[in-house]
């Protein structure tokens, strides 16, 4: 979409109408309820394919004019079909093969993916519960995200079974550091079960070596799993995608479209490689809902293989925006955030005042520094210097949202003060929004 | 809305306006990233109440322009404070005191109920996982939704743990037989931790009798959870709340607005009456997001009390419902849909080649009934007819789906064979409409 231009909100107002005339027709009582098509013939029907190149504008208002008239019937079914499967090519997996669910959010997928890897181990799990499973133990890397622990807490494994391994000063899970906690945790009696990398992590935005990582849960017959939720999208980059090198390894995947591909929150994906896993592991059989005896193919009743019972469609705005964009479309905003970062990192990385938090350019589009204003750069006094700096960026942050004119994020990490986490995800950002960042840093910590 | 009349059109596209300019605005870098305003301020400066009486369109168009310019600012946790808390007041909690959060569904409010349960009973659960705690065991009547055993698998529990509790040939859950149950478990060393009690069930909508429930609950000291995904909207209309006496003695309770409110999906609240539980049963405190020396209050930071880390705005729907129809809006239309299920209900008992599933009127919208076709009617055979007619409903409903006239839903319920579950939760249906249920009903299966 363009600046607000006249060709966009033609476009805009022309999906308001299809909006308005769908909801007069819902009240005319000698239209159909449902317009129903068995999902095989929907499916080769129409053109549902997500390509490299963008459809036109038109071809969008056909597709949405098509999926008001299908609602209630199988079409987001069928979205999703299309899209997680399109999700499993790019990752790598043989033919798109494998499974998949949209769920509300990174934090529970990835708390699916931890269930299922669970399931896989030990089956019984579910009638029996964990206490007739030996005690698990999970792995992530420090740096991950809290979900895995919130994860663990909720599936009853605890905490404390979820043993964090060190990072390199880049936020990188070290390899050798997990295999020793493995091989620690086989000793004490315990069974690892997961290991969670972590594509893109969120402060650092480090992407945990997938390959290396790969080998040691092949060697120790452990889930892989990746939380791709923030990185996952570099996948779409031809540049960038080589750091999620091994992830077609993994047997799960978080992947959410709703952060790097700026879809509107909530859209998140979790793709699994093994089929039927999903379904065996939550179906509930529930034969007021998933009657045996329907007319149409079963396998697209994916409602026993959720958690949740109803689902909110997330789906159509992603299908939506690929057919929009295409996915050379995703490929240059991606590209365009990282290198509206590398521009920043440039920038700052030698001038004076700012210290980067950590060495090399970004390997996402986080970018942490500190921004020591004049009356702190020169002091002497280490500890005195450190408390102060700790002050600055919760200070020029809260500035920032009184003024309104730019909301950059900050937080402490182990033993280092308050830093700034600039992160783009904006493709409409520019060079100039960069250049006035850090005028706005400087302008509004000058004092301090 | 009334039927697509000029008046609702133009307000629609009014909102519409709002939302196009909205999108223009956020094009133009001289606008504010955020208009800031402290929680507190906002709080007291506007007025966000849910009243009994609507309030105008024009209030409405005022709400929605005033929600646009505050995006990012703390509007939609405001909402939900107020919306949660004016819940909870129905609920009957004193002034309306207790916690609550909205959650991707129903499955996942009663997931949270269950985690709650648990954690207020062993909170050494979260760290050390089940394996540090005794055998849990839950209750839930037969007739409850499959969430429950559900949430029971994920959470570690076990299916094996959910003790199913007879149900009365209503559908109610037999009180006798729960203690009966518990007393058991206790004599096998087994700890009862929850007891899941259902507002209006899936099949028959029944209400389990809240009030002899939380008798049991109190005296065994266990948990006590109303699934109130269904029925909980009762609680609106002054005619039908009795049905849900004894909702005010529960530990939590889950009430769907998505459901009879007719709040577009997803809109489910989980209501709890210990305020803090849910804030130390799931925080994992990760300082790069809920910083401590933030500017503002941080009683108004709800995320790490949720599973979720970032949550879909699921309330502003509800609340621009609220004050659009206020409360006595809800509840006419929750009145009318009983009213046409009684009528349904009083139409079908007692005319030819229909039988009802079980005796008495609804006491939700679910009227439950066989239609026997006469080619069925008269069979002299009972496992013939019996087998004959669990094949009706399946051929009527994919007949209904593919005229596309209408659609009910059928199922079989333990040695029943499949009958149609009729439900009303459109107050836009008329009397007329279900004439033509009847009528369309018999079209279609005369010739079976």
């Amino acid at each position: 979409a363009l600046n607000g231009d006249a060709k966009t909100m033609n476009f805009l107002q022309e999906v308001v109408d299809i909006m308005l005339a769908y909801i007069v027709e819902s009240f005319d009582r000698s239209t159909k309820v449902i317009d129903f098509h068995y999902p095989n013939e929907l499916l080769q029907r129409n053109n549902w394919e997500l390509s490299d190149e963008p459809e036109t504008l038109d071809d969008i208002l056909i597709s949405c004019r098509a999926t008001f008239t299908y609602e209630v019937a199988p079409v987001f079914v069928l979205l999703e079909y299309v899209t997680l499967k399109k999700m499993r090519e790019i990752i790598g997996w043989q033919d798109g093969r494998g499974d998949g669910i949209f769920s509300p959010g990174g934090a529970i997928s990835n708390m699916y993916a931890m269930l299922l890897a669970r399931y896989k181990m030990f089956p019984e799990v579910k009638e029996k519960g964990m206490s007739s499973v030996p005690r698990l133990v999970a792995f992530t890397s420090e740096h991950s995200h809290f979900s895995i622990k919130k994860g663990a807490a909720a599936l009853g494994i605890g905490t404390e079974s979820v043993i964090c391994i060190k990072a390199d000063e880049r936020g990188k899970m070290i390899p050798s550091d997990l295999e020793r906690r493995i091989i620690e945790a086989k000793q004490k009696g315990y069974v690892p079960f997961f290991v969670s990398a972590t594509a893109g992590t969120t402060v650092y935005g480090a992407f945990d070596p997938l390959m290396a990582i790969a080998d040691i849960c092949k060697k120790h017959d452990i889930w892989m799993h990746v939380d791709g939720a923030w990185g996952g999208s570099l996948l779409m980059s031809r540049k960038h995608r080589w750091k999620l090198n091994g992830v077609e390894r993994a047997n799960s995947m978080t992947w959410n479209p709703h952060k790097m591909m700026a879809v509107p929150l909530q859209c998140s994906a979790l793709l699994v490689r093994e089929e039927g896993l999903m379904q065996s592991c939550n179906q509930m059989q529930a034969c007021y809902l998933f009657q045996q005896d329907k007319q149409y193919d079963l396998s697209y009743d994916t409602g026993d293989k959720a958690l949740q019972c109803g689902r909110h469609v997330d789906i159509f705005k992603l299908w939506l925006m690929w057919r929009a964009k295409g996915t050379i479309g995703f490929e240059a905003q991606i590209d365009k955030c990282l290198e509206l970062s590398e521009y920043l990192y440039n920038k700052i990385k030698d001038r004076e005042g700012y210290e980067m938090v950590f060495d090399g350019k970004p390997q996402h589009t986080n970018v942490c520094f500190w921004y020591l204003p004049p009356g702190v750069r020169y002091l002497e006094d280490k500890v005195e210097k450190m408390k102060r700096l700790h002050k600055v960026a919760p200070v020029i942050k809260a500035r920032m949202m009184e003024y309104g004119t730019t909301m950059v994020s900050y937080q402490p990490q182990g033993d280092k003060v308050n830093f700034f986490r600039m992160v783009i995800s904006n493709p409409a950002a520019t060079f100039e929004d960069i250049d006035f960042l850090i005028e706005e840093i400087e302008r509004l910590g000058q004092d301090l």
